[in-house]
Protein backbone atom coordinates (compact mmCIF):
# COMPACT_ATOMS: atom_id res chain seq x y z
CA UNK A 1 0.00 0.00 0.00
CA UNK A 2 0.92 3.32 -0.99
CA UNK A 3 1.81 5.74 2.19
CA UNK A 4 0.41 9.29 2.28
CA UNK A 5 2.93 11.71 1.94
CA UNK A 6 2.25 15.44 3.30
CA UNK A 7 4.21 18.51 2.03
CA UNK A 8 4.47 22.76 1.93
CA UNK A 9 3.25 23.02 -1.49
CA UNK A 10 5.40 24.77 -4.28
CA UNK A 11 4.17 27.08 -7.04
CA UNK A 12 4.38 24.25 -9.43
CA UNK A 13 1.58 22.76 -7.56
CA UNK A 14 -0.53 26.01 -8.33
CA UNK A 15 -2.61 24.44 -11.21
CA UNK A 16 -3.41 21.42 -9.60
CA UNK A 17 -4.62 23.04 -6.20
CA UNK A 18 -6.50 25.22 -8.12
CA UNK A 19 -7.96 22.16 -9.93
CA UNK A 20 -9.25 20.08 -6.74
CA UNK A 21 -10.17 23.88 -4.88
CA UNK A 22 -12.86 24.66 -8.35
CA UNK A 23 -13.93 20.40 -8.34
CA UNK A 24 -14.60 20.95 -4.78
CA UNK A 25 -17.12 23.93 -5.26
CA UNK A 26 -20.13 23.60 -3.11
CA UNK A 27 -22.29 24.09 -6.44
CA UNK A 28 -21.59 20.71 -7.44
CA UNK A 29 -22.98 20.33 -10.98
CA UNK A 30 -24.04 23.60 -10.93
CA UNK A 31 -20.46 24.98 -11.15
CA UNK A 32 -18.99 26.48 -14.51
CA UNK A 33 -16.26 24.49 -16.05
CA UNK A 34 -12.74 25.49 -15.10
CA UNK A 35 -11.21 27.64 -17.86
CA UNK A 36 -7.49 26.29 -18.66
CA UNK A 37 -6.18 29.91 -19.86
CA UNK A 38 -6.92 31.05 -16.15
CA UNK A 39 -4.46 29.03 -14.71
CA UNK A 40 -1.88 31.47 -16.23
CA UNK A 41 -3.36 34.47 -14.27
CA UNK A 42 -0.42 35.97 -12.28
CA UNK A 43 -2.61 36.87 -9.41
CA UNK A 44 -2.37 33.28 -8.24
CA UNK A 45 1.37 33.12 -8.32
CA UNK A 46 1.07 36.77 -5.84
CA UNK A 47 -1.10 34.65 -3.55
CA UNK A 48 1.05 31.54 -3.29
CA UNK A 49 3.78 33.95 -2.62
CA UNK A 50 1.78 35.86 0.03
CA UNK A 51 0.88 32.83 1.84
CA UNK A 52 4.20 31.44 1.73
CA UNK A 53 5.64 34.02 3.19
CA UNK A 54 3.89 34.50 6.41
CA UNK A 55 4.60 32.16 9.21
CA UNK A 56 1.23 31.98 10.56
CA UNK A 57 0.36 29.77 7.10
CA UNK A 58 1.10 27.10 5.34
CA UNK A 59 -0.40 25.16 2.39
CA UNK A 60 -0.32 21.95 2.34
CA UNK A 61 -0.57 19.13 -0.55
CA UNK A 62 -1.31 14.95 0.07
CA UNK A 63 0.27 12.81 -2.34
CA UNK A 64 -0.10 9.24 -3.03
CA UNK A 65 2.06 7.52 -5.26
CA UNK A 66 3.31 10.41 -6.99
CA UNK A 67 0.02 12.52 -7.51
CA UNK A 68 -1.44 15.43 -5.68
CA UNK A 69 -4.50 13.85 -4.37
CA UNK A 70 -5.65 16.25 -1.32
CA UNK A 71 -4.73 19.95 -0.18
CA UNK A 72 -5.54 21.81 2.68
CA UNK A 73 -4.47 25.67 3.88
CA UNK A 74 -3.71 26.10 7.79
CA UNK A 75 -3.63 29.19 9.45
CA UNK A 76 -2.47 29.78 12.95
CA UNK A 77 -4.67 32.68 14.79
CA UNK A 78 -3.04 34.63 17.95
CA UNK A 79 -5.92 35.67 19.80
CA UNK A 80 -6.34 37.23 23.43
CA UNK A 81 -8.80 34.89 25.36
CA UNK A 82 -8.41 31.83 27.74
CA UNK A 83 -4.96 32.76 28.50
CA UNK A 84 -3.60 34.43 24.46
CA UNK A 85 -5.39 30.70 23.52
CA UNK A 86 -4.47 29.96 19.76
CA UNK A 87 -6.76 29.37 17.04
CA UNK A 88 -5.32 26.53 14.01
CA UNK A 89 -7.84 27.44 10.67
CA UNK A 90 -8.23 24.99 8.20
CA UNK A 91 -9.57 26.55 4.63
CA UNK A 92 -9.98 25.14 1.07
CA UNK A 93 -10.04 21.27 2.45
CA UNK A 94 -10.05 19.42 -0.75
CA UNK A 95 -10.13 15.17 -1.59
CA UNK A 96 -10.09 14.12 -4.72
CA UNK A 97 -13.20 12.83 -5.94
CA UNK A 98 -12.09 9.69 -7.10
CA UNK A 99 -10.30 9.15 -2.91
CA UNK A 100 -13.02 10.28 -1.05
CA UNK A 101 -14.22 7.34 1.38
CA UNK A 102 -10.56 6.05 1.74
CA UNK A 103 -9.85 7.32 5.05
CA UNK A 104 -6.94 9.40 2.98
CA UNK A 105 -8.80 12.71 3.43
CA UNK A 106 -8.96 11.94 7.52
CA UNK A 107 -5.54 11.33 7.95
CA UNK A 108 -4.89 14.60 5.92
CA UNK A 109 -7.08 16.61 7.98
CA UNK A 110 -5.54 14.57 11.21
CA UNK A 111 -1.63 15.43 10.28
CA UNK A 112 -3.14 19.21 10.07
CA UNK A 113 -4.63 19.44 13.76
CA UNK A 114 -1.25 17.23 15.02
CA UNK A 115 0.19 20.85 12.94
CA UNK A 116 -1.58 23.30 14.86
CA UNK A 117 -1.39 21.55 18.20
CA UNK A 118 2.29 21.48 17.59
CA UNK A 119 1.44 25.51 17.27
CA UNK A 120 0.07 25.61 20.16
CA UNK A 121 -3.21 26.03 19.41
CA UNK A 122 -6.31 25.31 22.24
CA UNK A 123 -8.72 24.76 19.21
CA UNK A 124 -8.92 24.21 14.92
CA UNK A 125 -11.78 25.41 12.85
CA UNK A 126 -13.05 25.47 9.33
CA UNK A 127 -16.70 26.02 8.26
CA UNK A 128 -18.32 23.75 5.94
CA UNK A 129 -20.98 25.04 3.55
CA UNK A 130 -24.43 23.71 4.81
CA UNK A 131 -25.08 21.91 1.82
CA UNK A 132 -22.28 19.51 2.26
CA UNK A 133 -23.98 17.31 4.43
CA UNK A 134 -21.23 14.09 3.60
CA UNK A 135 -18.62 16.90 4.90
CA UNK A 136 -20.38 17.33 7.72
CA UNK A 137 -20.54 13.64 9.06
CA UNK A 138 -16.56 13.25 7.65
CA UNK A 139 -15.58 16.04 10.36
CA UNK A 140 -17.91 14.86 12.93
CA UNK A 141 -16.30 11.50 12.75
CA UNK A 142 -12.65 13.49 13.44
CA UNK A 143 -14.12 14.82 16.56
CA UNK A 144 -15.77 18.11 15.75
CA UNK A 145 -18.68 19.53 16.94
CA UNK A 146 -20.85 21.64 14.77
CA UNK A 147 -21.71 23.93 18.02
CA UNK A 148 -21.51 27.67 15.58
CA UNK A 149 -23.11 28.81 12.96
CA UNK A 150 -20.76 30.09 9.83
CA UNK A 151 -21.41 33.34 8.18
CA UNK A 152 -20.30 35.19 4.94
CA UNK A 153 -21.06 38.53 3.68
CA UNK A 154 -19.27 38.65 -0.10
CA UNK A 155 -17.70 41.93 -0.77
CA UNK B 1 -24.50 62.76 20.60
CA UNK B 2 -20.94 61.21 21.29
CA UNK B 3 -19.24 59.76 18.58
CA UNK B 4 -18.08 56.32 18.53
CA UNK B 5 -14.39 55.76 18.20
CA UNK B 6 -12.46 52.60 16.81
CA UNK B 7 -9.04 52.55 17.46
CA UNK B 8 -6.06 49.89 17.75
CA UNK B 9 -5.91 48.54 21.33
CA UNK B 10 -3.25 48.93 23.58
CA UNK B 11 -1.35 46.97 26.50
CA UNK B 12 -3.74 48.77 28.74
CA UNK B 13 -6.91 47.94 27.48
CA UNK B 14 -5.75 44.25 27.63
CA UNK B 15 -8.23 44.02 31.37
CA UNK B 16 -11.30 45.46 29.73
CA UNK B 17 -10.91 43.35 26.23
CA UNK B 18 -10.91 40.15 28.68
CA UNK B 19 -13.86 41.27 30.93
CA UNK B 20 -15.57 41.84 27.73
CA UNK B 21 -14.96 38.96 26.07
CA UNK B 22 -15.54 37.22 29.83
CA UNK B 23 -18.87 38.95 29.64
CA UNK B 24 -19.78 37.71 25.86
CA UNK B 25 -18.88 33.93 26.73
CA UNK B 26 -21.62 31.35 24.83
CA UNK B 27 -22.20 29.62 28.41
CA UNK B 28 -24.28 33.45 29.61
CA UNK B 29 -25.24 32.49 33.31
CA UNK B 30 -23.26 29.01 33.56
CA UNK B 31 -20.31 30.92 32.83
CA UNK B 32 -18.01 30.95 36.10
CA UNK B 33 -16.56 34.76 37.25
CA UNK B 34 -13.75 36.51 35.92
CA UNK B 35 -11.13 35.99 38.75
CA UNK B 36 -9.47 39.61 39.12
CA UNK B 37 -6.08 38.37 39.73
CA UNK B 38 -6.00 36.08 36.77
CA UNK B 39 -5.94 39.33 34.45
CA UNK B 40 -2.01 40.00 35.42
CA UNK B 41 -1.46 36.22 33.64
CA UNK B 42 1.57 37.35 31.89
CA UNK B 43 0.64 35.12 28.57
CA UNK B 44 -1.99 37.75 28.12
CA UNK B 45 0.31 40.29 27.42
CA UNK B 46 2.58 38.15 25.04
CA UNK B 47 -0.59 36.85 22.88
CA UNK B 48 -0.82 40.82 22.37
CA UNK B 49 2.50 41.30 21.40
CA UNK B 50 1.78 38.43 18.75
CA UNK B 51 -1.10 39.81 18.01
CA UNK B 52 0.14 43.79 17.23
CA UNK B 53 3.17 42.65 15.66
CA UNK B 54 1.10 40.95 12.99
CA UNK B 55 0.67 42.62 9.95
CA UNK B 56 -2.34 40.54 9.29
CA UNK B 57 -3.65 40.88 12.17
CA UNK B 58 -5.69 44.15 14.36
CA UNK B 59 -6.81 43.98 17.69
CA UNK B 60 -9.51 47.24 17.38
CA UNK B 61 -11.52 48.86 20.38
CA UNK B 62 -14.45 51.08 20.08
CA UNK B 63 -14.84 54.13 22.21
CA UNK B 64 -17.76 55.98 23.44
CA UNK B 65 -17.22 59.50 25.42
CA UNK B 66 -13.74 57.73 26.85
CA UNK B 67 -15.36 54.46 27.57
CA UNK B 68 -14.48 51.05 25.44
CA UNK B 69 -17.52 50.02 24.76
CA UNK B 70 -17.15 47.06 22.17
CA UNK B 71 -14.17 45.02 20.76
CA UNK B 72 -13.03 42.61 18.19
CA UNK B 73 -10.05 41.41 16.47
CA UNK B 74 -9.86 41.51 12.36
CA UNK B 75 -7.36 38.28 10.28
CA UNK B 76 -6.27 38.60 7.10
CA UNK B 77 -6.15 35.20 5.41
CA UNK B 78 -4.27 34.91 2.20
CA UNK B 79 -5.69 32.35 -0.13
CA UNK B 80 -5.12 30.80 -3.98
CA UNK B 81 -8.54 30.11 -4.80
CA UNK B 82 -10.85 32.83 -6.73
CA UNK B 83 -7.54 34.37 -8.18
CA UNK B 84 -6.19 34.47 -4.86
CA UNK B 85 -9.33 36.04 -3.22
CA UNK B 86 -8.25 37.28 0.74
CA UNK B 87 -10.61 36.79 3.25
CA UNK B 88 -10.91 38.57 6.26
CA UNK B 89 -12.34 37.13 9.59
CA UNK B 90 -13.67 38.62 12.23
CA UNK B 91 -13.30 36.94 15.34
CA UNK B 92 -13.82 38.05 19.62
CA UNK B 93 -16.95 40.33 18.70
CA UNK B 94 -18.02 41.65 21.53
CA UNK B 95 -20.77 45.04 22.88
CA UNK B 96 -20.72 45.77 26.20
CA UNK B 97 -24.03 44.33 27.19
CA UNK B 98 -25.98 48.07 28.16
CA UNK B 99 -24.88 49.68 24.85
CA UNK B 100 -26.31 46.68 22.69
CA UNK B 101 -29.48 47.45 20.26
CA UNK B 102 -28.02 50.80 20.61
CA UNK B 103 -26.35 50.69 16.80
CA UNK B 104 -23.20 50.76 17.84
CA UNK B 105 -22.24 47.17 17.51
CA UNK B 106 -23.37 47.52 14.11
CA UNK B 107 -20.94 50.25 13.24
CA UNK B 108 -18.50 48.67 15.02
CA UNK B 109 -18.54 45.63 12.20
CA UNK B 110 -19.18 47.88 9.12
CA UNK B 111 -16.47 49.69 10.56
CA UNK B 112 -14.52 46.42 10.67
CA UNK B 113 -15.46 45.59 7.09
CA UNK B 114 -14.36 48.60 5.55
CA UNK B 115 -11.11 47.86 6.89
CA UNK B 116 -11.11 44.70 5.13
CA UNK B 117 -12.19 45.70 1.67
CA UNK B 118 -9.45 48.25 1.80
CA UNK B 119 -7.25 45.11 2.18
CA UNK B 120 -8.38 43.29 -0.62
CA UNK B 121 -10.69 41.09 0.83
CA UNK B 122 -13.27 39.79 -1.28
CA UNK B 123 -15.41 38.03 1.72
CA UNK B 124 -15.85 38.88 5.18
CA UNK B 125 -16.33 35.31 7.71
CA UNK B 126 -16.87 34.89 11.37
CA UNK B 127 -18.55 32.21 13.53
CA UNK B 128 -20.90 32.74 16.04
CA UNK B 129 -22.22 30.36 18.68
CA UNK B 130 -25.34 28.42 17.56
CA UNK B 131 -26.59 29.31 21.22
CA UNK B 132 -27.03 33.51 19.65
CA UNK B 133 -30.04 33.44 18.42
CA UNK B 134 -30.06 37.45 18.38
CA UNK B 135 -26.25 37.53 17.24
CA UNK B 136 -27.26 35.83 14.57
CA UNK B 137 -30.46 38.00 13.74
CA UNK B 138 -27.50 40.63 13.89
CA UNK B 139 -25.22 39.54 11.27
CA UNK B 140 -28.14 38.84 9.63
CA UNK B 141 -29.02 42.85 9.39
CA UNK B 142 -25.58 43.51 7.72
CA UNK B 143 -26.08 41.49 5.25
CA UNK B 144 -24.05 38.26 6.53
CA UNK B 145 -25.28 34.93 4.92
CA UNK B 146 -25.75 31.89 7.41
CA UNK B 147 -24.46 29.61 4.33
CA UNK B 148 -21.91 27.06 6.68
CA UNK B 149 -21.71 25.25 9.46
CA UNK B 150 -18.93 26.46 11.64
CA UNK B 151 -16.95 23.74 13.28
CA UNK B 152 -14.96 23.38 15.89
CA UNK B 153 -12.23 20.54 17.91
CA UNK B 154 -10.77 21.56 21.02
CA UNK B 155 -6.94 20.00 21.52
Amino acid sequence: MNALLFRDATPADIPVMIGLSHAGDARGADTPPLDPASLDDPRYRLAFDEIAADANQRLIVAELAGEIIGMLQITIVPGLPNFGMKRGMLENVHVRADQRGSGHGGAMVNWAIERCRERGCGTVQLTSNKRRHDAHRFYARLGFVGSHEGFKLKL
